[in-house]
Order: C-alpha cells, then structure tokens, then sequence
C-alpha cells in the first residue's frame, strides 16, 4: 500500500519535520524561478508558488507512482508579506518590528499523485505571537546567521524558539508544512498518511 | 558568561529541544520517586514535580556553577490528568475519547542555580485541539508504539503531528519544555539565554 514520497523542497526543516513523523520522502528541487510568481494576495501567492513546485517536479524524473509534495511559506505582518530577509541589517530592522507584534504565517501546500495526474493543493495559517527579545538578545541572534536562510527571519524550532510568546495554529506549519493539512490532502488523494510511515 | 546548563530529565524529547535552540545541556536524571508527589490542582502538580526533579539534582553531582532544569508534563482533559498510558489498550481508550475535543498540556518548569542556591519555577499551559484521526490510524499509531512513552499519548513533534489539528501556546511546551518560560526563569537567575548558546 505505501506509496514513494517526493519532497519538491530544499528545506532541511520541512524534511525532518517528514522525517520526525515517520515518513521517509526523498527530495527532488524545483527549478522553479519564484520570482516570476506574484499575486496581491498572500494567501494566493504561496498556493501558486506550491503548485508550481510540485508540478514541476511531478513532471520530471521521480519514482514509479510517486506523490509530490510542494510548499511555500511567507510572513504576513500588517499586510506586508515577508520571505527571507536579505542582508543581516533587514533582519536586524524586522525583528525590532516584529518583537510583541502578532504576524500570520502562511504556507501553500500542493499534493500531486503521478499515477493520476491530479493535484490537491490547500493553505494553512498559524498565528504567530512575537516575544520582546531585548537588543542585544536580537543581536545575538542575527550574529547568528539563522534568520537570513528562513521566511519572516525566525524559526520556530531554532535559536529563535525563546522569542517566541506562542502560536495559535499548527506548528509545523510555521516551520513549513502542516501534517495535518497534508494528511488531508493525502486523502483526497485516497491516500492514508499511517500507509506511508517507514516500517 | 556562559554556564553549564544540566537538564535533570531523561527526556530526549527536552534534550533535542535545547539542542535545537543553540544551547548543549548535560543530562544528569533524578531519582525522585514521582508517585510520592500528589496535588489535586494538576498546574501544582507539575510545578511540585519539576521543583522536586531540579531540586534533587542540583544537591547532586553537577559541573561547577550549572544551571540545573527540571520539567514535567501532563495533559488535562476535562479535569482528568493523564501522563504516560500504561499499556497499547489504554493509549488506543485515550485516543478514542481525545480525538476531536481540546486538553491542555501543563508543564511545569523549575531552574536551580546552583551558584546561588535559589530556585525559580514557573508552569506554562498550551491548549492543544485534537484532530479526528479513524479507527485504522489510532490503531496504527498505537501499533507504532510511540504513545506509550509520552505523557498524554501522543507527540506533536513524532508520528501523531498529523493527527492534532493545531494549539493554542507555546509548541515547545507541549512537547515538554517551554523555551520562552525557561528564557524568563533564567532571567530571573540574572542569565540571558543568548550567552549558553554554544559558539
């Protein structure tokens, strides 16, 4: 019954967050240019950007009767969508705006089967609570270098993890795929999450 | 500035925890015979026990000037408190009556320093909202073994995560350690988190 698992990510996160669950996906990278995906709505954009990976890689090389998953995440701050910052200076500046501010993290979840063609694809949205780390903490923290690689320049399940106040959501989402939504995903597919864990 | 952190738990759940937030705890475990600690507040109870677990291993053998941390954690739900299920035929009773209802994972949490002598204890609460897994997945998942070593019977950073539909709190805690409350209880001690960081 177990199906091959394709992640269409480079995300060490997202893959451990697989892994930590019992899956066992190997990885294929979308060549997938994210610039030239843009949408006024947030919501729509990583929706848009997921399935652009995920049919990118379904149509490639992947194993017989594979299952794609593709993701994007972003930070929604006062309407402003926030990726990953650019320089150590910008994530400096984001956090002083974040720190005691509420943000929405949002990630674009896309499921294709190759044995069918067909594509299921959903968002999820988790609150996300910021703590007031103090300057030097902040600094601390860029010094780093952690934020520079991830959406909304914090982590979840890193150094940034005690900056955090709390989440209302799912958090694996925030790190940057809900399980729960890719079960759900899976089933439409007809696909039970348990028939995939690794024996 | 840095100081020897001790995590006085045999969790490896906590331990990965730590890790992943920068910081590289010794393990030392207390002998505390946990059935001697009773309360009827569960929020009492988990303090009383993190208190007792840090207590016991500070007054022990620990590297000079350690920071010692002590936790403990419990689902309540619907005013039961419930820790580990003792048996595949309890875990898969607790699944049937959680699934789809709403608990709260109570954790308690004491630092020790043992420089000083003085202890600081706090007890975070995150609400945890449980998915609607079936029959056949509650029944894998039992088979799997997993719920048997956790207080609550389930992980939201192992092979459940699929089937918990989101929380309300600090993720961390759930899983058994809240870094935002240890950042604030190591502050009370007068130490940033930032400066046990590992270079």
């Amino acid at each position: 019954m177990s199906r091959p698992l394709v992640l269409a990510s480079a995300s060490p996160a997202r893959l451990r967050l697989l892994r930590d669950a019992g899956l066992d996906p190997s990885v294929v990278v979308s060549g997938v240019d994210e610039d030239a995906i843009t949408h006024d709505d947030p919501l729509q954009l990583v929706r848009a950007l997921a399935v652009a990976k995920a049919t990118a890689v379904a149509s490639g090389a992947v194993p017989d009767g594979a299952l794609v998953v593709g993701c994007d995440s972003m930070l929604v701050l006062d309407g402003d969508v926030l990726g990953k910052p650019a320089t150590p200076a910008e994530a400096l500046r984001r956090w002083q705006r974040m720190r005691g501010r509420e943000g929405v993290l949002a990630t674009g979840h896309c499921v294709v089967d190759t044995r069918t063609g067909r594509s299921e694809d959903g968002v999820a949205t988790t609150v996300v609570r910021f703590g007031t780390p103090d300057d030097e903490e902040v600094q601390a923290y860029v010094a780093s270098g952690e934020p520079l690689g991830v959406a909304g320049a914090f982590t979840l399940d890193g150094r940034s993890a005690p900056f955090l106040a709390g989440i209302d959501g799912d958090p694996g989402n925030v790190i940057g795929l809900s399980l729960p939504l890719l079960r759900e995903l899976l089933g439409r597919h007809g696909v039970r999450i348990t028939d995939l864990w690794r024996r």
